[in-house]
Formats: structure tokens, C-alpha cells, sequence
């Protein structure tokens, strides 16, 4: 059910409080970044557990489990869009995931003191109905700063390391731990928001899905 | 007036709302990254008005101005720790201001499409009583996708380039624009936070200025 082409500056339908799409993911991080493009979607998380131990390389286990996680909420919501998100950090050719308590959180970022890593997040989006689906991933490369005791021991017992891959959060306390990125920042929070639209205001995009997502910078300017 | 070595890890002094510096800068952007800090600071924008004409390279310019702004406000606070900001954005060899209409911020954003440009802050910390000064300049190459007519005109309709050098706010819908960053993030924003943080938590900070500026990070654990 190919879609035919359509302006891209269209009239948003009479709609504005429909999801246009579900966020497969319980991630406050995503959730906020997604709010900000000020599109209504809801979020039904998916009960997919991620497992990294298949020697898959990191960027492509990255949209493989996206790509799970999006396949499991679509199966019971075959119409709409599904968006899955899958992020793993990567120092040295080992994946960092999330810390199970504030020791590994303190060796962790001894790990990342002084280096660079990279974050990679895969993005999946599939409707079932239509047997659409397009997945990429987005790699961001993470300089830090030299890290001292201090500034490690105060920001794992802020509790913050102890939900997140890597055992910081870029956009909370641990920004000053960052020299630079060179990539997508918002990557690195969790999701590639830039190429999100870029993807969904693109051509293949309506020619594989049978729905619209809105943006506010596609609404006709009075 | 030179400091004795202090412990980077002091008790914080129990004066958790007094001002620990001036920010000597209008912007509700650098306002904002610094609040994060959790350190109270006070705003005294200075009445210095930049001038960018005078052949100098664009990053000398940038700490030239930050050290203007700084030193006004110090002349009138000499006791306490004035922080002087100021943002150049830089395409091709030219400098981008702040766009004076919609006309001039819809050119500026066609100049920027699917190009890099290069912001550079600089920053600059004074303390008059003392002759303290340190200035660093922090520079961060942004790269936009490719910008569509749709895109550029319902931004500039939001009217958020009005007031932003370069006419787009990396923080606001342009987000999107952003296909990658190659240096410190928020610098795009409008202060580079980590970088400030390195340097008032430095030796060579504690032994200019005489005054400690505290951060949340610093204080003891419990």
C-alpha cells in the first residue's frame, strides 16, 4: 500500500491531540527529547530485554534490538508506527551497559576519564499492517574530560549513573565531564532526534508507511 | 593577594545563596546552562556593545569582547569574580550576527544549509581588587543537513532567530538542523559549561583569584 507523493508543507489534520506514533521505550530521556518536536505519540514500552553477548558488532546490535523492541509493540498494534530505540556505549571495544550499583557506576567512569568513547543508538520504526520498516543507526564519538575523585565519587551518589548505559547522563551533572562530541549531541541522551526528522520528512518514509507524523515546521504558517 | 592551596574538596560554606560570581551577560541561554551548576551567581548584563570590525581573527575577537563585557561590570564590582561571555559564528570566513529581520535570519539560514560553521565563545573571569584575569576561547564546528524552504520558513516564523547570532538557537526547533556537532555542545548554546568548570575548579584559578567560586559536586558527601 504504497503511499502517493504528497506536499511536504501540508494542513495538519484536525487531530492535534492523536498519537501519530508509539515510543517502544520507558526511557524518561527519549520521552523528553520526542516531546520537544511537538508531536503527540504515546509510549507503551516493550518487554524485550536487550542481550549484547552474540558478538554481533555494537552498531548493528544496536538496531537489531531497536528493531526488536519496535516488532514486539507493533505486534499487538499492527496500524500504528512503532518507534524502538536501543542505545550502547562502547569504550575500547567493550560495551559499557547499565551499572548495578554505585561500584561498577565508580569504575565505569574511571574507565571513561581521559578517553573517548562512542554511543551508538539504533532506531527502528515499523507498522505491521503495512510491513514497513526502516531502521539506521547513530554514532556519536564522547571526549572526556580527566575525571578526579571528587567528581566521580559526587556524581554516583547522586544517584544518576545508576539507570543509565555508561553510568552517566550527558544532559544532568556529568556534562562537565565532557570535552566534546562529534556527532549527534541528543545522540547521546538517547536519541538521534535530528535524523528522526530528517527520516520522517523524507520520500522513502511516505513511500513505505501509510501514515503521516507531523511537525510543527510542516504546519502552514498563517 | 595570591591563595594558599585549598583541598578541592572543602566544605561548602554556609552561604548557599550568596552570589558567588557575576554573570555580566543579558543572555537567557548562558542564564540558564549556569543555573545548572546549582551555584547562585548574579546577572548584570554590561552596557559594552561589541564591535566586530576591527580585523582581528575571530576567536581573539570573541575573548577581546568577553574581557570588555567583564571589565565593565568589574569596575563597578571590583571585589567579586565577573564573568564576561561573548558568541561569534563564523561561515566561510564570515561572521554572522544576529539577524536584524525575517529577510536577513532566511538568508542567514540558506547561507547555513548543508555547510559548516564554526561558533566560538569566549570567555573571560575578572577580579578587579585582585588583577585576576583568565580567558580561554572555546570553539565547536556545527554541521547542518540540508534545509528545505518548508523548514527555514516556519522557523523564522517562530521568531526565534531574531535574537541569536547566526539567527537559529541549537537548543530550539532548529535542533533539527543539526546533522552533527564537532566540539563542546552547549559552547553552541551559548556558554561552554564543562570547559568554565575545569577552570575555577584549576590551580591556576585558585591562585588568581582570591574568592572560590563552590560547585554542588564540590561539597562534601555525606
Amino acid at each position: 500500500m504504497a503511499k502517493t507523493k504528497r506536499p511536504i508543507s501540508a494542513r495538519r489534520p484536525n487531530t492535534a491531540d492523536m498519537a501519530q506514533f508509539i515510543l517502544a521505550s520507558a526511557s524518561p530521556r527519549r520521552k523528553e527529547l520526542l516531546k520537544r518536536l511537538e508531536l503527540p505519540f504515546e509510549i507503551i514500552p516493550s518487554s524485550v530485554e536487550e542481550n549484547y553477548s552474540n558478538g554481533m558488532a555494537p552498531p548493528e546490535m544496536a538496531k537489531r534490538w531497536a528493531l526488536e523492541k519496535a516488532r514486539d509493540v507493533a505486534a499487538a498494534h499492527p496500524e500504528t508506527i512503532v518507534v524502538g530505540a536501543d542505545t550502547i556505549v562502547v569504550l575500547e571495544g567493550n560495551i559499557l551497559g547499565k551499572p548495578k550499583d554505585s561500584s561498577e557506576a565508580t569504575a565505569m567512569l574511571r574507565k571513561l576519564s581521559n578517553k573517548s568513547h562512542t554511543v551508538h543508538t539504533g532506531v527502528a520504526l515499523v507498522q505491521k499492517s503495512n510491513e514497513a520498516v526502516i531502521s539506521f543507526v547513530e554514532s556519536t564519538e564522547v571526549t572526556f574530560f580527566e575525571l578526579d575523585e571528587t567528581l566521580i565519587s559526587s556524581y554516583v551518589a547522586t544517584g544518576s549513573p545508576l539507570d543509565k548505559a555508561g553510568a552517566y547522563g550527558i544532559q544532568d551533572g556529568s556534562t562537565c565531564f565532557v570535552e566534546k562530541v562529534n556527532g549527534c549531541y541528543h545522540n547521546v541522551v538517547g536519541f538521534p532526534v535530528a535524523r528522526f526528522v530528517q527520516l520522517v520528512r523524507s520520500e522513502e518514509f511516505k513511500q513505505q508507511f501509510s501514515a503521516d507524523i507531523w511537525f510543527a515546521s510542516d504546519r502552514e504558517i498563517a
